[in-house]
């Protein structure tokens, strides 16, 4: 099996696994216990934080673990749009994830809130940022590399010209880990949401980090475990499993020009294999892990399983929208017809990707379409 | 070790995280994703909410999957408020879990709700509990056993005074998986909270039962998983541990039975052993699984101390509340003195607990108090 859907979810590490191990079994005490067996807890769920707090460059206490991707996200767009109210005004994109875009469909719903959706170009960059920002805009949240598509946005100074007007910079970089620069004082952003399952931790994990003084409305609220933020007895195995995948990644920069090139290969033999299949997102300005396509009078689908029969595991966009088929958000926001939305392949790869795994990928894609031609 | 903090966190069964080990190794899939791994993800998903809707006797759609209790209080208590507007009324009690407390709080804090305190008496049983119902009343939380004290609520007969005018009622079982028949049709509720980790899963791992009919805004917006209700990619493997760990608890009613003979002994034992020691909660319609004195005239930090030396490992009360060295709230809502609360300790069973072991702390609690008198 070659698993080219990365995007969607990775393996679990098995370091990450091994280290959490002793905390799902004899080390099994609640951290906020006084006994030794919950200072043992306290303790490894420090040294966590610590170690992920390094990797961001911020302090341990602007860690904040949650559950997941989403919930960063939710915690983030929610917490920091209802403390922190300039205006009821936010900027956001069409193309950004799920999570993103229903947590602000919520503040819109529920709490009066107003939405510029920023202006993309036909590869899903931001054109015109600042005409989208207004007096009254209190947030911006704007990813770092999109899900489907791979296309990047320049956050660094996406985030200044937000700072400029005085609203605060959310950013979702939860399929940037591992293949970006993840220092939060050179992106200069506010707040920064990743998910444990997307490098090598387990589902059910994820990190907020969040610049303090950023004043954040908790989800949930109780004990106030993660210095208030987000209540519940803290997962400490999945903590130290998220710390344990982080400390494994590659260097990134190493890693991400290893792994362009092997994208950068891999689109050309596809677009020259392929009759009709188009690069969507931008050609270069690209997360070095994702190659998607469209393929013009074939059902992506179909497509998927002919690949899946000749064992190359991939997806037609994200798997975040929980038994949707509806044709991709992100496509459509770039202005292409549903139907050929719907012939969309995604293609995303890890730090395990081999040049012969990506050689063998184009051809199955290139015998499988010819199915249908 | 003799551990009778269970309450605080119970070791995790192995039973329970064998059986999620797949789910965290060679079968990784997103539960979203079309192909045969994501399928075989959804599969084990659907069969563990099966399982656990079938120890609740509700129907699967009815299962809601979140990363723990505090989770699940928060969901249905401000989940239920937004979306039955009957009245912005709460009914509830001071001596609820942080979790239940702060959700309200919250309510009142950002959305102008407003709370009736039900009244107790010395044993933190619900007195006069019709008065406190209003017309306006929305819902109504109470617990079915104290996570400190022990004492039982009739959750069944409260539930049945709620709907009689019309109010929702939520109920914090965190406390009674394993100890109390959890049939939701013979309790009655709307919504019914539980953690994995106080039954054998692992932590970050929790459930909310929410019958079909109660409308409620999600705390976690996104890819609609969870039937809409708590969006971001499930936790398979944990899903799969709460299952097995529901599956693994003894028939409650016997093993109800045999923890709660010994659980008397105990408490004969200390009232016996130890000066000036005092049960908290209700003598006898107390949960199983919890013993909790004041020890008039001696610091409880300082016998959890002296406890722990002899290999005896409980807590002063609630570990819920990090890093908190307050006296415990539920002990001043019963009307304790601030400086007696702090004399308290809680010893907390599970069915690995047997008579030996009880007779042991009980002579551990004399050797540990008689060093400070």
């Amino acid at each position: 099996m070659i698993y080219l859907d990365n995007a969607a979810t990775t393996p679990v590490n098995p370091a990450a696994l091994q280290a959490a191990w002793p905390w799902l079994t004899s080390e099994f005490g609640n951290p906020s216990s006084t006994h030794e067996l919950g200072n043992r807890a306290a303790v490894a769920l420090a040294d966590a934080r610590s170690r992920v707090a390094k990797f961001f460059n911020v302090r341990d206490s602007e860690i904040i673990f949650t559950s997941g991707g989403t919930e960063s996200d939710n915690l983030a767009i929610i917490g920091l749009a209802l403390q922190n109210p300039r205006g009821k005004h936010i900027v956001s994109a069409r193309t950004e994830h799920e999570a993103v875009l229903a947590a602000i469909e919520f503040l819109e719903r529920t709490h009066g809130f107003e939405t510029t959706w920023v202006e993309l170009n036909e590869f899903g960059q931001v054109v015109n940022f600042e005409s989208a920002l207004r007096p009254d805009t209190t947030l911006v949240s704007l990813m770092i590399a999109n899900n489907e598509i791979g296309t990047v946005h320049d956050v660094a100074s996406l985030a200044a010209a937000t700072h400029k007007v005085g609203a605060l910079f959310h950013t979702d970089a939860v399929q940037a880990v591992g293949w970006f620069d993840l220092d939060i004082k050179k992106l200069g952003v506010d707040a920064l949401s990743i998910s444990g399952h997307k490098f090598g931790a387990p589902k059910g994990s994820g990190v907020l980090v969040l610049r303090s003084g950023a004043r954040t409305e908790p989800l949930i609220h109780g004990g106030g475990q993660e210095n208030g933020l987000r209540s519940g007895t803290e997962n400490v195995a999945w903590a130290v499993a998220v710390a344990t995948a982080i400390d494994a990644l590659a260097p990134s920069a190493a890693e991400a020009e290893r792994v362009t090139k092997l994208r950068d290969e891999f689109i050309g033999a596809v677009l020259s294999k392929v009759p009709h299949a188009k690069l969507t997102g931008h050609p270069t300005n690209r997360s070095p892990n994702i190659a998607s396509f469209t393929l013009q009078g074939v059902s992506g689908e179909a497509v998927l399983l002919e690949l899946e029969r000749r064992g190359v595991i991939v997806s037609s966009g994200s798997a975040c929208a929980a038994g949707s088929d509806e044709p991709s958000h992100v496509l459509l926001a770039l202005g292409l017809e549903p139907e050929l939305a719907q012939t969309s392949v995604r293609f995303s790869f890890s730090h395990e990707s081999s040049a012969e795994d990506l050689a063998t990928a184009a051809a199955a894609i290139g015998d499988s379409v010819s199915q249908f031609l």
